[in-house]
């Protein structure tokens, strides 16, 4: 009764979401401050009659608000239901394996392989440098590769590229080819390469309301690039489905992007909580990456990550662990409030 | 930039959504009455912070309500973003060219064609019989097919096939190939197939929060099957975007499919509306197919149907045309308030 592309999947895995147990959620990277107060207002008067309607296919509103927040047109905008969704279309978009291998990093966002084998496009990982930093010569000493996806900030290592390290991959690498970097997490103190779309018509931005504006349980991403690439993924989205976001994700999409001194204040809470749980955690003996994210990944000498996995869960605390080789030792720990990072460290050092 | 295979999509078109202009709707099949006034209650008191986790994506109180609603196991139900998300994740997972083409009405839902061509499925059409009906018969005789797929009631004729009819398909098809009816429309009078599941493991039904919940704006699809099926989708979600139901979307529906007497009451007088509108149509001279749907195939002979659709719609009243040969005389008419197909009434009698 199925295919034989479906048969062969490996699916994505996402992080635990237990829908019973309170755990201190330190796991999915989601943000521990509630999104912006606007939308507790626009829900209390929202005329539900509205829901009959199918919503925008294209997005207007939503596309001009983020277009000038972003400083570009909203010809340079695409919607998604999440920008998992953003990621899935642009690998069917722009990536063929007749034109060679899709490169991504070695350690990277792990749905890239699962896109790649879902549309049966080849890809290579090309290791990090061994402080754990993105390789850009090894991206460019690669010939006839079909493009290029990095996050940047990295995940999960949280490292984040300079502008200028962008520009020199553009710069060298083919302009037929298009590369992708997701902003996911570039918020908590990364520099978006936003601005460099009317330079290279071939860079794709993918961002999501997710993360820094704290709605990943409204499911909304867009993508930020030239008009062609624009239009190709309008050309995927109506080959797929022509209402992938829904009224309420674009009217409380619209309401986020316009709260930007809210958004200020709890992203600036989030990148100095960061700060100081990494000093903290270095004080204690751990291993830690320098991250521009809201996440922290870190390895506790001689204790395999799965034990601290393990034990925190034990103990109430979800992180994440990958079980990945030459990743094995660390844990992604999400950045909440002070007082959950407080409380982590408490419980690492009663534990370790 | 672009993949050889984003190159020859030839996307959907998707009814107008005019965001401007006012006009009498009757062109996408929505709803004319609000959905639940329970929405409204919940989302008056909705506690926004819950937006900043990831949503469920197992849906489980959403997919256990739906089981609990139509007879089955919450292992027999699967969610997505919209029905045509269902349908776009069953291409994928059940038809592959290799095993022959898939079936379909050569009059049908037009997003099926561009489904095989968006994961390179090879597919015949059918054609209908004399009497715009779906000829089963003719289904059944196709060797080697990979699978069959039809609305019941069939869109955009509206005509509804039997429990009988689709119990002798069922009986006489390969029971190792996948057949998929879409159920969209189904509420309005036709019957469903979904009690059939236990018996046919290869027998996937689709439906939508959008036609008769009232709920087009939401974005929400559901699919019931045999375990097997359902799994097999879930795979497909896994390595597509593990999220595609947002939390809104998954409250709101729970909150719908439990609200059954409400939505008796509006269906009930859609279809009073629907065999009202039909009579007077046929009293006013037109050939107008039986309907089991919310909408109304007709034609007015001698008037191509292009001309009824801008005629129309120079009056400020939006129905759907099809250019496509076979079909052009007729338009498609959702079905609306009493009030509004009596103005729809009045403007046809002053117009032909």
């Amino acid at each position: 009764m199925f295919s034989e592309r479906m048969k062969k999947l490996t699916p994505y895995i996402p992080g635990e979401q237990p829908q019973d147990r309170k755990y201190l959620k330190l796991n999915t990277n989601e943000n521990p401050y509630p999104p912006s107060p606007w939308i507790k207002t626009f829900l209390k008067s929202f005329d539900i009659e509205k829901l009959r309607l199918y919503p925008d296919p294209l997005f207007q509103n939503l596309r001009a608000k983020i277009a000038q927040g972003c400083g570009v047109q909203s010809e340079n905008v695409f919607i998604s239901n999440g920008s998992d969704e953003a990621l899935s279309f642009s690998f069917y978009a722009f990536f063929d394996s007749c034109q060679g291998e899709l490169l991504f990093p070695e350690f990277t966002y792990s749905f890239y392989p699962v896109y790649c084998d879902f549309y049966g496009i080849k890809y290579e990982k090309i290791p990090l440098r061994d402080d754990f930093r993105i390789d850009i010569e090894a991206f460019l000493t690669k010939k006839d590769s079909c493009g290029i996806i990095f996050p940047n900030p990295n995940a999960p290592t949280g490292i984040c590229l300079s502008i200028k390290s962008l520009i020199h991959l553009l710069d060298n690498y083919s302009q037929d080819r298009v590369i992708i970097i997701d902003e996911a997490y570039v918020d908590f103190g990364g520099e978006s390469a936003v601005s460099l779309i009317d330079r290279y018509r071939n860079l794709l931005i993918i961002k999501t309301f997710s993360k820094s504006m704290s709605l990943a349980g409204l499911r909304l991403g867009f993508a930020i690039g030239s008009k062609e690439l624009i239009q190709a993924l309008f050309t995927v989205k109506d080959s797929f489905n022509s209402y992938p976001a829904g009224m309420l994700a674009q009217l409380i999409g619209a309401i986020a992007i316009s709260d930007t001194a809210y958004y200020q204040s709890i992203t600036e809470k989030i990148i100095q909580t960061r700060d100081y749980f990494y000093s903290e955690l270095k004080r204690l003996g751990w291993n830690v990456l320098p991250s521009k994210a809201n996440f922290i990944f870190a390895e506790k000498k001689g204790t395999p990550g799965e034990e601290i996995y393990l034990r925190l869960k034990a103990r109430g605390i979800l992180v994440r662990h990958f079980n990945v080789q030459g990743i094995n030792n660390f844990v992604r720990i999400t950045i909440g409030t002070k007082k959950e990072m407080d409380l982590f460290l408490d419980e690492v050092e009663k534990i370790f």
